[in-house]
């Protein structure tokens, strides 16, 4: 990524995007391609321009999301925006999710290899794209009938195309079959789907150095806690609609925790986490694992990193029986999160 | 770009992008791509997706320019982003910017074409990007000593790459040799700046189909025109820097007539007319056009559609003397500019 920034881009870009760049992520994306990479035996210089390629496109669209959302932290610090501006921090963004590809000229990989992920890479940003475009649509929230399957879909692109392009490009590097790249890249989406479902979760009852809790409720959106209220309480609708339009301005400290409690003390929450503990106990149940048990590991892996966040919530431990979260949180907890 | 948009966008993009591709622009990008690939005896099915590429992008960035210009209007019609918003305006620009790169799966282009006409694209997004981003800093109009290296650099960045970079990459169809290359680079490089520069004079003396005259002037831009004004009257630039600071809310179609009179009676728009016309003629004389007379007629061609709506200026007839003007408008009237 370091080479490709200083190679592309001009002493402005760089000096913008050494702003970005001060503060690392939490790298999830490349230690998943890793992880991957090691149990279909990839060699890893094969795997690292994927790898960088893969980060790079996802801090350009943090970069976008943070402009679009009006979010001001990231990663504890000032969002890139509200440090050199709007443009500048779109333009920033932009020169990251086209470069993303450059990262793929390396010598380890062969010219096919280079079309295939450019072309794959091209497919990740559509999809997270239209999910972006989709999203002020489920916000609307218009039609609780669709609520549901419009949430999912939107996850789906947001946040799983990138996990299941992902994969995708470690199933071109280890040349899988057509029908195991397709069961791949599925697994992988369900997984991206169910970080979104986390993320959701944590906006209200985590840490995710976002400056406070409540960022997604203050941004209008329907999260995976708002569908779940509002698909065990129709009538709250309208009051949730009103909610949700107040905008940043107009939401406090006080409302967030009014409804932080409201959604523990309604089961909106249990709710919540059990199917999200029972969404990846099927995941770990999936018919791969009994030919890829190295597959396992890494997925076993991803999950803990879903699941340990989450550990310090009351409805935790009954939803993440003794068992899972043993599994669980014995792969995750060692590695920072 | 239809195939690309069809096979990479989803129903929510496309529908935004139908938007913004309901009136095409004036194609110079792909007419030039298909001329210049004409002259170097380039297959026009080999230049047709370079020629895709360039038109995608320059529309995607198109839409960035106007969510950060805060244009309201384009090609006569609303702008994107004021029909579907900042935030799906902005998605819909970065989609077609970096698809860009899939028009270039083609069958009629080699495996190592597509490779360096993508890299050669994401460097014309790298170096228009830069030069975005710099724009910041040439507007705030800070050192008049500087001002036109600075004004000349953002020129050659935001409009000159995609010139450029587009006739490297016909030099790349064309297996030309490096050195030749890069004449032809910085001569379309020099052929970019120059319509900048035309550019920056029609928003205040043209219809540039942007609703109204003197865009620039309302969001305090630092174009060809204030630059000659303020290297003709240095005690100007404090008086200069107050109207660029008004933005667009506090100055009306008053204003604009008396800087449009003022820059015709002190001596700037033909100052800048005459720049114009001496860069054009000694782009003309260039020893590219020795060797192939084919390159000459294109930029023949390019020079008139810079000139031809100028025209009706009452200086032009002045500086660009009986042949220039006869070569270039006979090269360039017949066509729709």
């Amino acid at each position: 990524m370091q080479r490709v920034v200083r190679n592309m881009a001009g002493d402005e870009l760089r000096g913008i995007l050494g702003e970005h760049f001060k503060v690392a992520g939490k790298l999830n994306r490349p230690r998943t391609v890793e992880l991957l990479a090691r149990s279909y035996k990839v060699r890893p210089e094969k795997a690292l321009p994927w790898a960088a390629a893969l980060e790079m496109f996802h801090n350009g669209s943090l970069i976008h999301d943070d402009i679009q959302d009006g979010d001001v932290v990231r990663r504890g610090e000032p969002a890139l925006w509200s440090l050199v501006g709007t443009g500048r921090g779109m333009n920033a963004g932009t020169f990251l999710m086209i470069n993303a590809q450059v990262c793929l000229r390396d010598e380890a990989l062969e010219k096919d290899e280079i079309l295939d992920l450019s072309e794959l890479l091209a497919r990740i940003a559509s999809e997270a794209l239209e999910g972006q475009c989709l999203e002020a649509k489920l916000n609307r929230l218009e039609n609780l009938r669709q609520l549901r399957g419009l949430y999912m879909h939107v996850a789906r692109l947001k946040t799983g195309a990138l996990f299941a392009g992902l994969a995708q490009g470690i199933a071109v590097l280890a040349k899988l079959s057509v029908a195991e790249s397709v069961r791949l890249r599925e697994l992988f989406g369900e997984l991206g789907l169910l970080f979104q479902l986390q993320d959701d979760i944590l906006d209200l009852y985590g840490d995710k150095q976002k400056g406070m809790q409540g960022n997604d409720v203050m941004e209008g959106k329907v999260s995976f806690l708002i569908l779940k209220h509002l698909e065990l309480y129709h009538y709250n609708l309208e009051g949730m609609r009103k909610l949700l339009s107040r905008g940043r301005g107009n939401i406090d400290r006080g409302d967030i925790l009014v409804l932080k409690e409201q959604l523990v003390r309604d089961g909106t929450l249990d709710m919540a986490l059990e199917e999200l503990s029972s969404r990846l106990a099927s995941l770990m149940g999936g018919e791969l694992f009994t030919k890829r048990p190295r597959v396992r590991s890494t997925v076993e892996s991803l999950a803990g990193e879903i699941v340990t966040p989450l550990m310090h919530l009351e409805g935790m431990q009954k939803f993440f029986g003794q068992a899972l979260s043993n599994m669980l949180v014995g792969q995750g907890m060692g590695r920072q999160i």
